[in-house]
């Protein structure tokens, strides 16, 4: 183990992270106990007026349990893959014997299903087993392969039961050897990514380094001249490309180049997210430095031109793609909910590599963002565009917002982003912190307990705090002998003039060093030691970049990690006309009834008055009216209304 | 005839006004001298490179003239009636025997073409004689009809010779005989409006009242149930309507209700404005209060609520349609040229109806704004579509942009909107000034000598000026002998401060009234009596309503009847980061190496700096650079680069 590779970090076992008050714990808990049985149900086609699934059916019928036909599109195995991961987690944080009795028998007629060779995939099983392998480019086969192998993943780290880790071996076995360079293999790779992360996490769970291997191979094979992607193309008889790739080509499958000539992020979002955290992954897994280098540059482009300010990306909803850089329309956002994920996928992965701040404040800015927005505030409905700013009646009539639903809606036909906010929410626990040789790093902030070992001795970490609407994080260490370890507190680039006091004694500043964005606290640690971190909250007027030539000249008001947006029940109709006066005093209440209780950016704004003519060379009129911003991830809850994170001053 | 009839305008003859010098007369000669001649050779199939045409081959082919097939489009014919009409208009200002002779030579075989009924379409005579009147909703039949019937008119008027208004008569006939509510007649319209302008045009030329009255009944029938249009889809069982039709259904079509009506503009812009065109004629023909009680609603409508400062129309390119009241993004622009030709066809109607400065106002916006920007300095290159705002890059990445062409080009599949441009420009003199019992009305400013008879008098105006450049109009009335009679001399709505010298001493303020935006100079006029009319150009920094969410917070610069823009030519790209302080003085100046000689608005403005992050709370830094506006229908003749009217002020 070299000394970087010392440095790296790693998650702590969801069960050893229990978030158990406040702002996040209350979104895992609604996944917990209203999401993941809402979306089991679905599943079996037991929810009166949602589109059907027939997930759980296509298994039965895949393992001679039913008669029956395939339901569905060939991605269709992939929503169960997800929820049971999402259902995987939930047992790893809270114990539920019925939901382990159910995914037990769910799995024992997945592995029924199975075929003799080791494949699983009821489409191609039930509908076109002669096509097996025969469409990459579109058919979703490895992504679904990915997903199920991610479930096996989770499932046996959950609960130490290798049911499903096995069905999903003997599945990567095949696809290992189908695939390849080698003779009588098929040099290919599949059009949507997520087969390669997925592999990374089973090598790891198994300790099986072929597994990395292959997926080391799916992104060398990438984008490599001939393209296999085009050959099979040909191959079909097919004369052009569909209609989703027609401005990007191969690239809108990140395939039309080997992946370590990417400079910029192109083609569909998601995909291009998975693509990214399966390079962090096998640049750490297997020390690559040149996969080290693209993730590098993507992110820096991602983040420097790519991010919506909400943490969302994909501002090119045909196709659902990036777009130039520096293009992020606020009405025509796609910024799907499904690729803020993959970005903080991405992000977390890269933090594993590096402890950088940076890492964690995006994936704190997508998870309480846009993320967030995806799902309502009773977790059943969901978005799957997170625009920035909305006129409903506009985004009904124009056919270039026809994407953006001004409401949540129950359940989608393509049904990817439900149960990715489901699986995400569930597994908060990976994101809150990070346990590196030397000590444990805390990027999210949320009142809990944390439980780690280092050099063989146990720390607890109790959280208590109101984040992310009060500014203090109180945590009180408690090591089973004292001990001598770093603690890390990520001070967000948000924040000025952070603060921290141990055993009440406020260090002066220059005491603590920070280091890429987190305080460094090395000491010996008593039990009972106490840390109370401030992180100063003023509201900040937030601008762009000006090459954002779609918000240049607008504020967007930010307090802590929370994104601001006015909404219509606030405002009336046309927020288009209200301006943020320069030196308008702006104060902070948190209002208890509002929104499941949240701060409010209050203060007064004037709203411009219509004049006589559609254009007119006099000064506009205006007059005074009482201003309140709610955060942007809590939109959309009062009912059908305009919304507009970018505001004009005056 | 009743009072208010009386007061109706027509226009002067269009070989009695003469434009020779200046802006519009360099526009109208490079139509005569360049866009007619090129437009026959691509009609004739003769221009290299260019898109075949075939409208003269098929009407050949139609006579028997030659062997062949038709090529091209259902409304192919169209185009080459257009082109008959400008180049009708060329032979009224310009008298040319070989046009002329070119013009009885194809006349001879189109009238050869003609069927025994007086059916002409070569397109369903040669392709599908058995479904004539099949489809009225997609086939454009007797909009073709239409533009065939306007040609034939012009020709006439410009040549006296009834060869082709006799071809266009008896077609006119058979369209009486076959469409109607009466026994074995087809009661419907058409699914795009032109025939119906076109009759009042036959009504009036030939002195014939029942062209109007059918032009009444297509008016009065559209949209009634039962609905034609659906019944016929049903006919051809037909399940669902076409993809242009998607969000709106019939209303795409203005069929989706009686016209009278309609409250808002609705559906395909073109279509609108010639549906309009045709309500304010019959309003006029007719005396129908209801008709014009439908025109002055939706003209308020279109201006207060669906106009581009540029004087374009229609919102949305989906469809090339109107969009929601006050949804005017600079960026998504279709502002089609032919539909702002179709506005001031509108406003022409409005203004013969009443003499009001709002109607000749929006010509003139139209006319130097949106319609000058569809044809290149050089006479040679169009556009189709007209954005208030241009990045190439993303014009070009964006599927929601991707109608937006960068630079102007040759000919189009759809050849609607070059020959429309050529035969308003044509026609110019049919726009710069009206008759009415009591006097002339100058609606627009330009170069030249007009020739009219009042009371039994003949009167010559001639104008001088170098408008829309300078801010002075010097016009000598030479009647034949002493006269008193009006002369109306439109004050722009832009213009504040307007004054006016009659032989050489000014007015006080409230000697001459204005009324209704027209300065009324009542007085017995003598030879060589001079009137000196100086309207004040200061720049304007415009504003929108507030409700214009896409601008609100912006200025969009204009000088007299010119909106200016920022290029990329001048100050680089990224145009949104550039700023106009409010206090920057602007001052103008004619730059006659620029653009073929134009005033140019020059001053300091500042340009946003990139700053360290994406998002950033700090007050973003900018340096002070030299700024440079063009008239924006002068845009896009140097070259691809960004453009942008609506600015942000600092």
């Amino acid at each position: 183990m070299t000394k970087t590779a010392m440095n790296y970090l790693s998650a702590l076992p969801l069960r050893d992270v229990r978030l158990t008050r406040g702002f996040l714990a209350e979104r895992a808990r609604l996944v917990r106990d209203v999401v993941i049985p809402y979306q089991w149900e679905a599943l079996n086609d037991r929810v009166a007026g949602a589109e059907r699934s027939g997930c759980v059916h296509n298994f039965q019928v895949a393992a001679g349990e039913k008669p029956g036909k395939f339901h569905g599109l060939f991605w269709q195995d992939s929503d169960l893959a997800k929820w049971i991961e999402a259902a995987s987690y939930r047992l790893a944080t809270h114990p539920d014997p019925a939901l382990d009795a159910e995914l037990d028998r769910l799995i024992a007629t997945m592995a029924k299903a199975q075929g003799e060779d080791g494949y699983l995939n009821t489409y191609f099983q039930l509908v076109e087993p002669h096509n097996r392998w025969a469409n990459l480019r579109d058919c979703h086969e490895l992504y679904v392969a990915g997903h199920m192998i991610e479930a096996g993943v989770a499932h046996f780290q959950a609960t130490g039961k290798r049911t499903l880790l096995e069905v999903v071996g003997r599945f990567a076995d095949l696809i290992e050897r189908t695939f390849g360079v080698g003779p009588g293999q098929i040099p290919g790779y599949c059009g949507h990514e997520e087969i390669e992360l997925a592999l990374v996490r089973l090598a790891r769970a198994t300790a099986e380094p072929r597994y990395a291997r292959l997926a080391a191979y799916f992104i060398d094979q990438r984008g490599r001249s001939p393209n296999y992607l085009l050959e099979e193309t040909r191959r079909r008889g097919e004369d052009k490309l569909p209609w989703h790739m027609f401005f990007d080509g191969l690239a809108t499958l990140q395939a039309d180049r080997p992946v370590r000539e990417l400079a910029e992020p192109v083609g569909h979002a998601v995909r291009q997210m998975y693509l990214l955290a399966a390079m962090a992954d096998l640049a750490r897994d297997l020390g690559d430095a040149s996969l080290r280098r693209s993730c590098d540059a993507l992110w820096e482009s991602i983040v420097r031109r790519h991010l919506y300010i909400t943490g969302g990306v994909g501002a090119e909803p045909y196709g659902e793609k990036f777009g130039e850089p520096f293009d992020l329309p606020p009405d025509r956002a796609y910024a799907e909910t499904c690729a803020a994920i993959g970005v903080i996928f991405f992000a977390r992965r890269m933090l594993e590599l590096e402890l950088r701040g940076d890492y964690a404040d995006v994936i704190e800015r997508s998870l309480y963002n846009n993320v967030l927005s995806g799902m309502s505030l009773d977790g059943t409905k969901f978005f799957y565009v997170n625009p920035l700013e909305v006129v409903p009646a506009v985004a009904r009539r124009r056919y270039d917002c026809h994407q953006v639903k001004t409401q949540r809606v129950g359940w989608f036909g393509c049904a990817c982003c439900p149960p990715n906010v489901a699986r995400l929410f569930a597994s908060l626990g990976d994101y809150v912190a990070s346990l590196r040789p030397d000590g444990l790093a805390l990027h999210l902030y949320a009142e809990g307990d944390l439980r780690f070992t280092l050099s063989g001795k146990e720390v607890r970490l109790a959280v208590r705090t109101d984040y992310p609407w009060t500014e203090e994080i109180a945590i009180e260490v408690r090591p089973s002998e004292p001990a001598e370890f770093t603690v890390y507190l990520r001070i967000p680039a948000w924040c000025r003039g952070a603060w921290v006091a141990i055993n009440g004694i406020r260090s002066s500043a220059g005491i603590f060093p920070i280091a890429s964005g987190y305080l460094v606290l090395d000491r010996l640690w008593q039990a009972g030691d106490q840390i109370v971190l401030t992180l100063p909250m003023p509201v900040e007027r937030m601008r762009a970049d000006p090459r954002v030539s779609a918000v240049a000249g607008r504020v967007a008001l930010q307090r802590g990690p929370l994104v601001y947006c006015l909404e219509e029940a606030d405002h009336g109709a046309n927020l288009a006309a209200v301006r943020l006066p320069k030196d308008a005093e702006l104060t902070t209440r948190f209002d208890d009834a509002l929104l499941g209780g949240c701060v409010v950016i209050e203060g007064r704004a004037t709203r411009l008055q219509p004049g006589r003519a559609l254009y007119d060379a006099g000064e506009t009129q205006s007059v005074g009216l009482p201003f309140r911003a709610v955060p942007y991830g809590l939109w959309a809850n009062r009912g059908e209304g305009e919304m507009r994170v970018w505001l004009h001053e005056a």
